[in-house]
């Protein structure tokens, strides 16, 4: 067979060459703005030329701190498409991360959303690396500014060169593009993905069996393009042909749900906090939703009464995805098997309830107390992953030995497998609770709380017990108007009936808050210092 | 990323995890067998040792003489599991071209129907390479026979080993099969497949823009496993957990039509020879045939007629493929984009008679008299084709210089190219009639002469011309009843409308038949001897 290297330019050419016509579609300060393939080809070559003119050589690091939309999307290619690495930074990073993962990835040069711009007037003097800041701006002119070099997006393209080639001789392992994940605790930590990994990740996509991306779709990726390549949906949007409908800066239910309505979305994805306050607004009656054929949810997973409504009320697909940044992030997809379409309407929505099986392309094994897992929806075990387009390191930096061992990814993700396969997510393995030899997950008792009135969040942790290792003790967050109305025994009374005796929580800690990440994420280790110092206190 | 390599025997074990209840369904002698994918995975295990016990290795050849069935399919997994080459050899060769094959490819081992034990008494002895004959039978036991050594399929099995490790570090550029292509003139050529060209070709198989090739499909090749894979379908079907349904030996239209009718068959692959006979059968109108949702159709082009019938009175979407041998072979599918659904029922079906536009993955230039051809679907050019499901050369053949030129393989098909890149071959190089420095495509004028109802079949080649380097000649042979009652000038009359006038043919001549291959093709290059001869005679 020929030697023919699989590379993001490649895609780029397909849209050029098959769908001229096809658009993208970007929400801007402007209104929607719509830009057809054939321009955007145009664009993206354009910026290439300019970044190679600034100096931007093979292997260069050049970062995105910008929202969806389409020089974004021109950025995802046009970097790529020199040789150089698209670097996407978390937006919702503190400045001091951002700092770090600037410099880390040693980024020459920076293409940043207008509205960021007062952030890097703040931190630019300490990214000795940057050599220009590109400012991606719907306006004419950019304001008076300290960031310098700085350039203004549309006035560079106006100089470049709408016919230039990318390069030809891009070997499919060459990276393409690096995103650091947030680490609950230490500094965000690189994750590489090549051409390859990025093109076999865009084929999961389009696989009927995978996301089943299609010329015929209208995707509106609402997950950020600076999180795991917004799932690689853009990347294989173009390939495809897909119409792309960017939601650009700061949106709103409302704004999602008429882009929806208005440009016959067909699907989207997103995280479940989305999904909810989507979910919401179509309540109201008032949207035209015929023509979507599917919801990806990623990220974690939805409550189950979310996916009844999306599918009941809406007659809306809602299909889990599980991944994470080092997986470039497809897994599994929480698609049913052909002869399971036959079951019950409810055994079908606790089989979508799970992340899924696999999609083609990816090996998993579980290890739990006793080696592999059985497949009977019970044993919990750490999900190990392995393929094409699954990391084998983190970026320059020693963590690699934690989570990468004999050829497998730890993902430090506790799940069950059902005997199809499916598996679902109980908890990190760092927030099980192992107690007299047996596992607890956190989540699942976290979840069952969840479903108590008065509690607005609650957050379970492992504390030392003399005789039993571990024991877990809640951590309870109640709405207004419940405080002090609810007891630790009432919360106690109204799990027992969902647990193993053993399960339920040794304390009920009621606070104001829960400690959280700078992405929200629950920070459990801070959690268990302050209840362990709590208790050193009573004690 | 990971070096995960893109291998075979990782689409089985996938079937073996995730499929292990679908099945494959395959026509015996003793009627329709069925076996789950772990009862498949099983066997093929069991095959793998055997082939092992048997002393084949990495790298070595292994022949299979055989139709679509269950046991030729363990062979597409078993002789690629233990890194050796599945050379699939077409049963429609002449003796002397399948003696040639299986030296040419040095067979260690060859698995053979026992349909075809006769064939292989004649021949074993010109076969000095092959150390064992495995005969697939359907029979407890085999009839005497002088070819030795022998071995019954099922009985090796009894002996194998159901838990046998497929080959662990298979790289992905290793060959995993040989196909070799029936040449018009000279010995066949073979074509090898590695791993990465069959992974990455069942990649697109399974693009909802590709093939669409699913779990939830049911899928029937009916074009032979002996022919460039059965187009990938085995391969993917496994990988994919498709249910398959394999035809097995000397099918008819009526068992074709019974077969998709009860096993509920959603897509089928075939020639359109096939297509025809099935049309006819289900034109009766006793078969209900709801269930299908696509006829792929490939090795030449279907009438117009053909695909109005099955869309219009069965509400089968009937989709053209284009490839070859040496193109995996999916290269093209007559898949209309989006927009194009919009267009009027007249211009889709003239659309669907078209080859298509190229699937993710393949590239290609159309090389006319200046250059790259207009996408104007009228100027003609040969196609060229590059991909990593392409070809490089031929095996150990000193002809691959004539097909593969700089990266590209120079398919020898003559084609136009619309604006929305939908080719549509029009003829081969060799036969294309170069008139007066414009090209003359003598597919187009055959098709028009099949239009006349006395026509039986038509063949137009190029005949020398001192003035206009090359004229066409058409051969035509008349329907029974039509012989001495249609003239050359009724042809020359009912073309004429249809045509420029110096495309119109300098002669015709009547025969009583039209040179063929042993594979059915019109044999241009002896038509030509012919015809030469007649002039000289004449002269």
């Amino acid at each position: 067979m020929m030697n023919v290297q699989l590379t993001i330019p490649s895609m780029m050419e397909r849209a050029e060459t098959f769908f001229k016509k096809k658009e993208v579609i970007s929400r801007s300060t402007k209104g929607m703005e719509r830009f057809t393939y054939e321009e955007t080809g145009k664009r993206t070559r354009k910026l290439s030329s300019m970044l190679v003119e600034l100096g931007v050589e093979r292997g260069d690091r050049v970062g995105t701190f910008a929202w969806n939309h389409h020089r974004h999307l021109e950025a995802y290619f046009a970097i790529p498409g020199i040789g150089a690495v698209l670097h996407t930074i978390n937006i919702r990073l503190d400045p001091q991360q951002i700092i770090y993962v600037i410099n880390h990835a040693k980024d020459k040069v920076l293409l940043i959303d207008e509205c960021f711009l007062p952030l890097f007037e703040k931190i630019h003097q300490e990214l000795p690396h940057v050599e220009a800041y590109i400012i991606m701006s719907d306006e004419p002119s950019l304001p008076e500014s300290s960031v310098n070099p700085i350039y203004h997006y549309e006035e560079l393209l106006k100089r470049g060169d709408e016919t230039f080639a990318f390069l030809s001789d891009i070997q499919e392992e060459e990276p393409a593009g690096i995103c650091y994940t947030s680490a609950t605790t230490g500094k965000p930590k690189g994750v590489v993905y090549s051409h390859r990994g990025i093109y076999l990740h865009c084929m999961a996509l389009g696989l009927r069996d995978g996301a089943e991306l299609s010329e015929a779709d209208i995707a509106m990726p609402v997950v950020p393009m600076f999180h795991v390549n917004a799932w690689g949906l853009p990347f294989a949007a173009v390939w495809l042909g897909t119409t792309l409908v960017m939601p650009g800066a700061f949106f709103t239910p409302t704004i999602l749900a008429e882009m929806i309505q208005n440009e016959k979305v067909t699907i989207a994805a997103g995280v479940p906090t989305i999904w909810l306050g989507l979910l919401q607004e179509l309540e109201k009656g008032e949207y035209d939703t015929s023509h979507v054929r599917a919801f990806l949810c990623g990220g974690s997973a939805a409550p189950l009464s979310v996916i009844q409504r999306f599918e009941e009320k809406f007659n809306i697909p809602f299909m889990h995805a599980y991944g994470m940044t080092e997986t470039s992030p497809l897994v599994t997809i929480s698609r049913l098997k052909s002869y399971q379409e036959e079951k019950s309407a409810p055994e079908r929505l606790a089989l979508k309830a799970k992340q899924g099986f696999l999609v083609p392309g990816v090996e998993m094994k579980v290890i739990g107390q006793n080696g592999e897992v059985d497949w009977d929806g019970n044993e919990m075990g750490e999900l190990l992953l392995r393929g094409p387009w699954i990391a084998s390191e983190y970026y320059e930096d020693d963590r690699t030995s934690e989570a990468f061992k004999d050829g497998w990814l730890y993902t430090g993700d506790v799940v069950t497998v059902d005997e199809e396969g499916f598996i679902k997510i109980v908890d990190r393995t760092k927030d099980l609770i192992k107690s007299g030899g047996e596992w607890i997950s956190s989540v699942d008792i976290e979840n069952a709380l969840m479903g108590h009135e008065g509690v607005f969040e609650a957050s379970v942790i492992a504390v030392p017990h003399e005789k039993w290792q571990e024991r877990p003790v809640a951590c309870v967050v109640l709405k207004e108007g419940y405080t002090a109305q609810v007891t630790k025994e009432d919360i106690l009374t109204f799990l027992s009936p969902q647990f193993a005796k053993w399960w339920l929580p040794d304390d009920v800690i009621f606070m104001d808050e829960i400690p959280k990440t700078t992405v929200g994420k629950f920070l459990k280790r801070a959690l268990r210092e302050k209840v362990l110092e709590r208790y050193e206190l009573k004690g």
